[in-house]
């Protein structure tokens, strides 16, 4: 049981899919800080569900509101707390789930772990709707990170066989990666049309897709992390894994370095212009020993196609002990990737804003 | 600054790789507890330098002593504290690492870090001599898993290009995974050859191998893990990614599965001979909305290659500011995950413990 | 930081005194518990403003709204979050804060640690307002140690130099304790008008005054609680020095047992009539070694007086720098402790479910 | 179960009293330091039996050994492990505890907790023989905080019915404080005949006495500690009642405060010399809402008289169920308080430390 992430800055939600509302206290921000609401509302939109004529058509404004932690405009160094009301809220579609419990998603487990008492509806606290007072808490740790130059670059690397650029191919936040931070989808420009076709067919045959999200750090200090067992892995695969439909996690090369040789692969220590220690290469993706050494920090995260595909699946009936065929009528994403870039950074912002914080680098 | 695991059995390490221990306490025991040390040392022995033709010569025979809670035999349910008195300590290997780090270690994060004050010998409390007392720690979690018909499975998936066949096939703890727990290396039968043809080759050329470990866990009850942020794949990765060399984790199909359809990979719900809820398949690993679902818990870590190749490398010379050649003279493994699988394992029994513990499903 | 109590049980407060609400956020509930609103309505009129004629005069009704963790009238076992909108805002009464700091209040060390910018209305988040959402949380964790047969007794046992009986004369939870449970302030039967009395003088001469609450936990299983560092005696202090106005907190004699022999305060073991273990005395209010030991838990809080005396004080004009005389013309208790009952019942009920469960003796 | 205190600085104790040795893991210490090892002894010997005639003549030299931590003279920054071996070990004394517990010791909730399994001799891990580890890591906690201009001063405050005089009545740490900190038993000058005299008298008696120990810290900063949860009291008293024989924890006026009208324990603001804000009394104890304001932090703790008494006790013979006479013959301290004040030193000085990294006050 954990529903609060973060030592320094910690997150704690609630909510349910098609209940009340969703929502989050956050705790450890900065007092005195002005909260920058654009930037909350462009991350907001591009985790919200219809915001691309390929996402789910739910039609969730996102508008959110905070009841406490702020005065006069400003944070107060207390709890903040902002609840976002379920607006579109249809439970009908989910009434078959307590006989037939969908395939790949938590109806069964959550229905033995909760004793049959969780709220089935759209996932009820399981639902990826919980991202949203992920993102809005993400959003302000992001910007406290940007204020000391540390930006945090995301995309989709790859849907199904389709292939985009690997972000390792940017040795600094530029404009290209500027750019892509408000590209639909937050796909690198020239691979949105490839990438994009994957998720039309897979659409266009009532099924999903799965893909990979890629992420860059740039402007990490050297020496946030920790050997056994904090080390910056542990704490964003930690932190990773709680997204829903996420079943990889990989720093630098990843899997691939599996496959190589020693003498492939080394990151050797060099001087840059100014003088300063980087290495030639950057397979570890940042992070020697689970400590960072101000190369970009590199991570990946495999995302399962949605289990909610609107085909027909055959699967138990639970009541009556038979096979029975399942039609999910909800509104699905066939790819959540395309609203998946969005929450990768939020969480990455949390994670990276708690060890600054534990390590005296931002007061 | 995490030097423990665990909420309800908690490890706190502790050493240096050449100073004069390395240990744990381990709290939270079950009080009344026979350890079986014969179980303890197997685990032990797969675990250290030179118990293959391949591995590190370090000669080590990893004895250790424990100071505190046994009494009479029998764990006392107080801390219990174990000290692995370092033997082989040769420090004149590493002096030259004051100058040069060496590339892929934590040798120059680490100085950063601590300011200049941690032990650079042999990695210090980096090294992966730390993993001594986590699979001492963890083989006592494992037994007590064991003693509820949980079973832990692990073996080396691959080695640079060699595949062995994957745990995903089994659908339950059988003669061959028994056999599988004593093969040299835990290499599955059949499969040896080629994935330790890989390790000689680069150990032929001074160079080292990546690998993928992969482990299966049998007979967990379903209603395990949670919901954000204690996912079942969040607190294993959190606890894997402690490990040194691993750079990525994932769970049932893991990253193959962001290439796939939906319809591809469904979990359908079926009836098992005695009445029992199972999947059909199990591309999610055992578990749905991060909590198990009572099929095998499917999980792989990646390898990278062992940074400290005797090859030369080309780096920086830190006092200088000038390129130089470093070739290290030390004993080191070509390919780590010989001796990783009882690591992951006893990571993965620690893991498991703590949450059967918060559960209530151990006494 | 802290805004979160509880490891199985976890409270996260929020809201300021004078902002929009106050709540929680309640994660660890079992599912499927049907709440007793009429005990937690119970608890909270106990505990608010108004509820007596000594009492001060802020008219909250104490409404609240839950906006989670409930699905078809019963818990879910996800996190539940519940609101208390404050309905008597009165910031005008405050304004005098921004230059002259009430005295004993945390108006300047809540500004020095929020560099400023915290809110300042009625003390915001360092309010005793949030002990409503305390109290509707602990009113929940009092309801499932009731079902167990554990009860919680608590009264004043002392104001200013008026005594009270001690709930050390009482061997069980009977039918006196039952009517102290309903007996306005929790002022034991033959004893209120005594202890009002001083509350009325004190009130008439526009002062305050102290006192002490005592409390007892009658059927606690013998085994709760740990050695260093988690006693009983240090989990129920951590929880109870949150509350406002505490200055101090004992177990048994407490600081009375600092003044004897030991030969006067032996604790023997007897066996009662069905063949238990009890103590012939209960020196140690039920806790030996950090553990309970089946004995009733008996402990003291000390209330200071109220710092907002309606009198006028000497004390500093922070902006001129000059002395001043501040007069505050706000509604505030003569004697807190006329309200902190159920404050101290809903704290310990708190920590003890969080014991039970942690020990595994709640499911 | 919590072995460890501390989220910056950790502190993770094992050992039993009469097993091979106590000690302890802490993790967190700054990189670089050189330990004061005078220091350290000087407290070790305030601590250890036999320091005084009229304490416990167990003949502990209470030398240590140091595994981990330390590279070349120096802090590594990770963690260090000292053990004290048990060289004074008599386990006939306790061979009676298995059918007759101690009355007030936990040797029967420390048997049903650990269900008949954790070591009884000499209370085990409930032993005062723990505290030795634990003022060795605050020696080392004080001397950080000594480095940074911060005091603690204790003394023992009352024995039996004998007072000295309260260190409230001092402003700053002075020569009569520096003087304090190496008296015998730490006595204030002038007072420590009448309070030697009760415990020469309760010697005489084969009997035991209670005391209070009060302490002060001089020095600290404006602003450390929370609301909801984590009050300075509240993490002080956490840690405070984990030393054996605590009953009671208080700050500032304490429990006399709740005797008290608020017009008479006004602490107001005022200006000092140099122009900075302190307060013309100090009733509080130098913390307003959980938060420190800059005057001395003053606390005590209410020691019971030692349960083992040497005299004869009446009490359960848990064999047979029949009364029996219990006559302790081991070597106790008649007053423990006489080697308690580097006790409570020490975890007040790891706790204030631990609030100041968290609250980025220390590097």
């Amino acid at each position: 049981m954990s529903s609060s992430l973060g030592q320094f800055i910690k997150l704690t939600l609630f909510g349910e899919s098609h209940g009340e509302s969703v929502g989050c206290v956050i705790d450890g921000l900065p007092p005195g800080l002005t909260i920058d609401f654009t930037h909350v509302d462009t991350r907001l939109n591009q985790r919200r569900p219809g915001n691309h004529g390929l996402t789910s058509q739910r039609t969730e404004t996102d508008q959110y509101h905070i009841s406490s932690g702020l005065y006069q405009g400003k944070t107060t160094g207390t709890p903040l707390m902002v609840s976002f009301p379920n607006a579109d809220r249809r439970s009908a579609d989910y009434d078959q789930i307590k006989r037939v419990y969908r395939p790949g998603h938590a109806d069964y487990t959550g229905q033995v772990k909760y004793k049959g008492a969780n709220d089935p509806r759209g996932g009820g606290h399981f639902s990826a709707r919980l991202t949203a007072p992920i993102v809005f808490a993400g959003a302000i740790a992001e910007q406290l990170l940007n204020e000391r130059n540390i930006h945090i670059a995301g995309h989709i690397l790859s849907i199904g066989k389709a292939k985009s650029q690997s972000l390792s191919e940017f040795s600094g936040y530029d404009e290209t990666l500027e750019a892509l931070d408000k590209a639909p989808c937050n796909l690198l420009h020239g691979h949105a049309e490839k990438l994009l076709a994957e998720v039309e067919e897979a659409k266009q045959n009532k099924d999903s897709v799965g893909a990979v999200v890629e992420a860059a750090v740039f402007g990490l200090p050297v020496g946030l992390g920790a050997p056994f067992f904090d080390t910056v892995e542990s704490r964003l695969s930690y932190a990773l894994f709680a997204i829903p439909a996420v079943k990889g996690v990989s720093f630098g090369d990843g899997f691939d370095y599996s496959k190589k040789r020693g003498s492939e692969v080394v990151d050797a220590f060099v001087l840059d212009h100014q003088g300063n220690v980087k290495t030639n290469a950057n397979h570890n993706g940042g992070v020697n020993g689970g400590i960072t050494n101000g190369m970009p920090l590199l991570f990946k995260c495999a995302f399962k196609p949605t289990a909610s595909i609107t085909g027909k699946m055959e699967t138990l009936d639970f009541e009556s002990g038979e096979m029975t065929t399942l039609e999910i009528e909800g509104r699905h994403d066939p790819c959540v990737a395309l609203r998946a870039v969005p929450v990768v950074k939020s969480i990455a912002a949390l994670v990276i804003l708690d060890m600054m914080l534990e390590s005296h680098l931002i007061e």
